[in-house]
């Protein structure tokens, strides 16, 4: 089950399947069958009924596109999958048809069908959490003492470690993964209310039927139905935003590690990845665009879900109608982005040689900071930023290195020795607490909220 | 072609089809095939090869979702496409092939085939316009002269006429259908640029194919290629968050108008509209339900279109990838909300005797503006206001009228006369020049812009 | 400290006073201080310097709009505090100046500030909600029993308890303060990196210094620098959305409740609330509208802060730039509809009288889906729904209730004796397990992520 | 009047007092006067009334805070200001003050004020817009010939002309100017409805007085009241944000050009711009961080007023409250990131050797299209690509250029000759219309929409 072709870049084969119409479907008669199966159980209806309409409710002897089209003259397709169904059941047990879809409404039908694909698509993004997490662990490892630039608005800073890069992406992700697995948890709950959310019809039943239902279908049982409180969802949207633009900017920093004047790093090609229609030499960050393509959604995704949270009464007007498919795409393109980044990573060939190299291109100017933090309690800070920022000119237009251009101040002369000078460019000797930080974020804490 | 069940409230028949596989695989074959016929025409490629691609390329010998997994994996339709259409034109054809796809780049097929999709789009939405238009014309002239309770912050305010409101809808929708059209018309535009931009395969031919591919096309040349310059797509897709909001103001005064405690209007109903799931005494506001769900989207849609247009130099990374489904999107909620409002419009019931006795129901305290500007003459402003805002309060809670209360009070016996209050409470004679607003709505003057 | 003009109605004078110049440059100095505090502690500073710093950090010996120019210009308001301080330090201890800002970088100040803001307004916030908070468990426990319309897409549907109701909102709005706290709890923290986030000039002090300045600040020491990181902030402004939508919902609920036609309840007026500037006789849904005018703006604003979260390598270029304000707004336009609806709350006036009155008014529709249930278990699903339509139809457009009109019907007569009809419109014989439900919403069942 | 703190980087100076509170404050003044004048004209106020109204409109004489305090509690500003305008007018003239207002609701004074500002902003965006263009031209035709390295994905892709890439910024900017300038011609108009859009306190007059008005403040007179018709302040929002998105374009691109290992262009330096407060080599990209800051916010902005319009009736309850400050930051934003840009674009260092520099670096490899269009005419296309690809990871992993590895290859050998590969990384020999599209783009034909 591939994706539309107008989707194809925003998802992946498993959650398009998930998110299909059949899925959706068979979602909505699980729903309608795990009533009927309740309320025989409470002696509502009749247990042959219910076996019927549980017999009934395959989506594959339906005719989705029929039921899509009336969906769309009833404002909602929990009307016409009870007919539906009625209909089927009625044709191999009249007596049972009468029984579809007791006590509930329509909304029922379509939010815990929405559920039951959220449940769904849980371990697939937990699985391909996992493998990023690993990839990144490992890299993080393997590259602890790999030196590189820092760049701060993209321009060459101090040096940090390619180790410590990655173990910042880790760390975020990872509170952002956190994040998103509390909202999965607090949202895969049932909704079953009945037409004003009182279950009326079900007298003083309402509870026992939807506690039954709730452990049939997998699923919490929620203190209440929430036909117009879309908080649980809302705060699973907003988690998932928050994680796709975290795997943004990983992949932002992926696509310009890349580029071809700066080489440190290249996405795994493989087939069909990578290249152009037109230029054979080219090695795309496929997996970076893609990911970036979510985090250009997501945020635009999330205030549609936002804007529709202001719903009237007991069921909204417009603001539950459009729910279905900002909370598919949000969940697709947060799967695809973990999914793209858990390649990435797994695959991400890292160039040792070419980050040295681009540190050593700035001809020691990344340590003018170092330069001038040894002057500043010579010379005071702002004396000492004004002659370093000099010789760092004088460097970049020059043959000289910045310590050599140093050597030569007047100004330096009197307050530095030559020894202060010979270690100003080794960069392992000015990375701070750069370990440290690292081995803070991969650690991680046992938090509260984990 | 319904739609997808996840976008069945999202969507109409005849956009779903034109956003469907289908459509949009034909749209970027037709694209090949522009280009292959152009070239041959300026005598760069075969004729008979251009012909062998013209043959080719139908969308139905081609396996979509085969498409749609390959460009997945190279973050573009575009390549697979290619790919595909060079190797079924081979089987027929050997030499062909290999003009296939000749100077192009895989956003160029992209592109243009989703301007060619918006182009079929746009008479659809221009026949739901015109039916819409014309009914709020007839309904705004009809209802010229029926008074109704003008409600500011949803509270009874002065009366206005059902005419009046009309013809603000309709003054709204014109001129954003005028901006939506005049977006339309720029955006319509050929991509073809090639791999940077320059064409630079075409030699110095360029502009002669690209203008024979948009004439072939129906398609307008553009000064350049716009790859990453997306200002006209973002024309249109603003324009049409516009008009749908718009269309929402409307859909939110018809389901208000519609309460069952107010009962001024009722949209049509018919065939699976309209009803619930459980409670037969519905009559849901359906139409204006999926218009509001349209509005509700539409804000975030088109942030996530903006927010993806900060692309970077010939080609973006993510930007470009993440607006196909947007734009879908768009378009389709755009559709939807206005046939949804014609549909409202042509079947509108209104209830001219519940409007009149809605005025009626406020007992006169919708007249206090006019009674306050009576005695403000005399007492001045802020006097005035707080003896007739006492009056009001006592209206409300006892059993007169406000003009009844008001002639017991001393403070009003003093400068008014009896004769100045038995007109207070006619609507009619307070309405201003409503009637002039109404006509300068309908009688949509030639602007600039239109 | 009242809100700009042009913010007037997006804040609360608290709020707009922690986000205002004063404070704010405050902060920046705040950490500044701190920072010299730490270092001297740690021997890098001498202690007489720190001590200088600490005096010389008073936000109203500085001109704030020197400073916000240059920031302007520096692209960072961090440069010219650092600056400003040191020449105000140097003029009463030429040897502290050297010292201020060591270690740190510009967006180490600006980040800390924002979030010893946020600590100031947290409780504010959370003073709010317990107001809210209690006055929603008393509305609900007052009105257990009072029974009400419930409404769906705005019309009538079936009877419902105001208790219920009023427990649905305090329901939503708890989970969504939990939430929110929560988010707080995270976003609390020191930033402290220094240029590239290795505090590379503080040597192996780094942490030492840091942890000192957070217990100083009283904020939380994190895993590590987070400049491009913004995920916690992230969290707590969609926690903020979520909550200030939730609002919404509510004071939508309200207002709706407030229409003329409807009056079952009346926001609180007081001096300079509800009236207007021309009609003496309105009393307007201000805390609802100052609400929802909030709740309309959020979803936006979090998606501004998400669309900046994106950033590049160890600080962004533009991502970060654009955080201030936005995150300002939400903190006060999230207080605002605290507070509002706080008030509406606490001062809100119930009609008892006039819910009864609006179920009264359907003539016993409302009770359609009851008598269908009746029906159906005798005659089919479909078939009751459909004589029970019928008989809904004739009772609006005829002078009877539904009962009468279905006691009048033969299909009724045959199926249903007279005494089932005898109590079909008696509201509170059809409430189901609202109760029940009511109560599990108050009682806030401790949940995992309370 | 510098920005506040909170928002120095969001906003100019000048813009910065036009959305100033004193300058509000004037602007709501002003139509109250002009409102009284109007009146007088039309013989509705006495004229020394009007003159007195006139006289004491001025900003300076009143407690702007005390008006934002009293705005709050109104939930409007229009209250307070009228209130505070009839007092002091009665001060002086106590007749005279029973007739400010006259007519006019709250909403009439606050929309006006906002639009009077936007007239104000207008000509300051103009003239930063005729700075930036004609610095766009002039970069454009000194750089016709200035070969540089196209890319694609951040991928050297293919040449091209920096003089084509400047005039692909101008293009959209143009464009994107052209629907800010319509955008704004049909937002500058009078709002004067009174309490429901009638102007019923005006009898018949209510034309009359409403054109005078609009011609006393420069203002178009439009068909209507638009009190809850928000389109033409959302089309200058839209076209606000396409401006300001299509500006974070170039400034984008200029931040990756100025990167460190790129360094092909260098944004202007000055006072104040681009250091560090650390770092003294650095100089960053300043005005394209602000400008992304502002493209980075729009997107959010721009939904958060569309999600405001849908209003209900005859005033909105939030939406229209909500405005203000979205449109006030959506205007400052757009003036920033223009001024910024032009600033920009005016001091660009633009490193001619550096390009040619970068074109080399790839050792002939941006030529691999080329060399694979000489291919596919004789081996096909897919064979040709294959052949390249290979030669150019040969040529990337090797010490030899493309040409040198193609013309070792046994299969190139065959079909071409030493000649056809002599020319092959000649870079101006491989623009194809690259010089006839940048004519295009600046000769800007008129086109019906400019």
């Amino acid at each position: 089950m591939p994706a539309r072709l107008i989707e194809s870049l925003q998802t992946t084969e498993p959650l398009a399947e998930i998110f299909s119409d059949e899925s959706l479907l068979q979602a909505m008669l699980d729903f309608e069958a795990a009533l009927a199966r309740a309320e025989a159980h409470a002696g509502i209806v009749p247990r042959s009924a219910a076996e019927a309409i549980g017999r009934a409710a395959r989506a594959d002897r339906f005719d989705v596109h029929a039921i899509a089209r009336q969906a769309l003259r009833a404002g909602t397709p929990g009307i016409p999958i009870a007919k539906a169904l009625a209909s089927r059941v009625g044709q191999a047990h009249a007596e049972a048809a009468r029984f579809v879809h007791w006590g509930a409404t329509s909304q029922d039908v379509a939010d815990t069908a929405l559920i039951l694909l959220l449940k769904r698509a849980q371990p697939i993004l937990a699985a391909d959490w996992v493998r990023l997490k690993r990839a990144l662990v490992r890299i993080s490892d393997q590259h602890q003492k790999t030196v590189m630039v820092g760049r701060t608005l993209m321009q060459a800073a101090l040096p940090i470690t390619f180790g410590l890069k990655a173990a910042g992406w880790l760390g975020a992700l990872r509170r952002s993964h956190v994040r998103m697995e509390a909202a999965f948890a607090e949202a895969l709950v049932l909704q079953f209310g009945g037409a004003s959310g009182t279950l009326a019809v079900l007298g003083n039943q309402g509870l026992r039927v939807g506690r039954a239902m709730a452990a049939d279908l997998g699923l919490g049982y929620p203190d209440a139905p929430w036909h117009t409180f879309r908080d649980r969802l809302a705060a699973l949207v907003t988690a998932c935003g928050v994680l796709t633009v975290s795997l943004g900017k990983m992949a932002r920093d992926i696509s310009l590690l890349m580029q071809s004047e700066v080489g440190e790093v290249v996405e795994p090609g493989g087939k069909g990845r990578g290249g152009s229609s037109t230029m054979p030499q080219k090695q795309n960050p496929i997996a970076s665009a893609l990911t970036l393509a979510a985090a250009s959604r997501l945020p635009g995704l999330v205030a549609a879900f936002l804007s529709g949270m202001v719903q009237e009464h007991e069921r909204g007007v417009g603001g539950w109608q459009a729910e279905w498919p900002t909370v598919g795409s949000v969940v697709e393109s947060t799967g695809l982005a973990l999914r793209s980044m858990a390649e990435a990573a797994e695959g991400l060939r890292v160039n040792r040689r070419r980050m040295r190299q681009d540190i050593d291109a700035t001809r020691g100017t990344i340590f003018a900071e170092k330069a001038s933090m040894l002057l500043s309690a010579k010379l005071g800070r702002e004396k000492a930023q004004r002659i370093v920022a000099r010789a760092a000119r004088k460097t970049e237009s020059g043959p000289h290195r910045l310590a050599e251009v140093l050597a030569e101040m007047s100004e330096i002369k009197r307050v530095l020795d030559h020894r202060s000078l010979r270690d100003l460019e080794t960069p392992e000797k000015y990375l701070g607490v750069a370990e440290q930080f690292r081995k803070r974020l991969l650690s991680a804490p046992k938090r509260k909220r984990e």
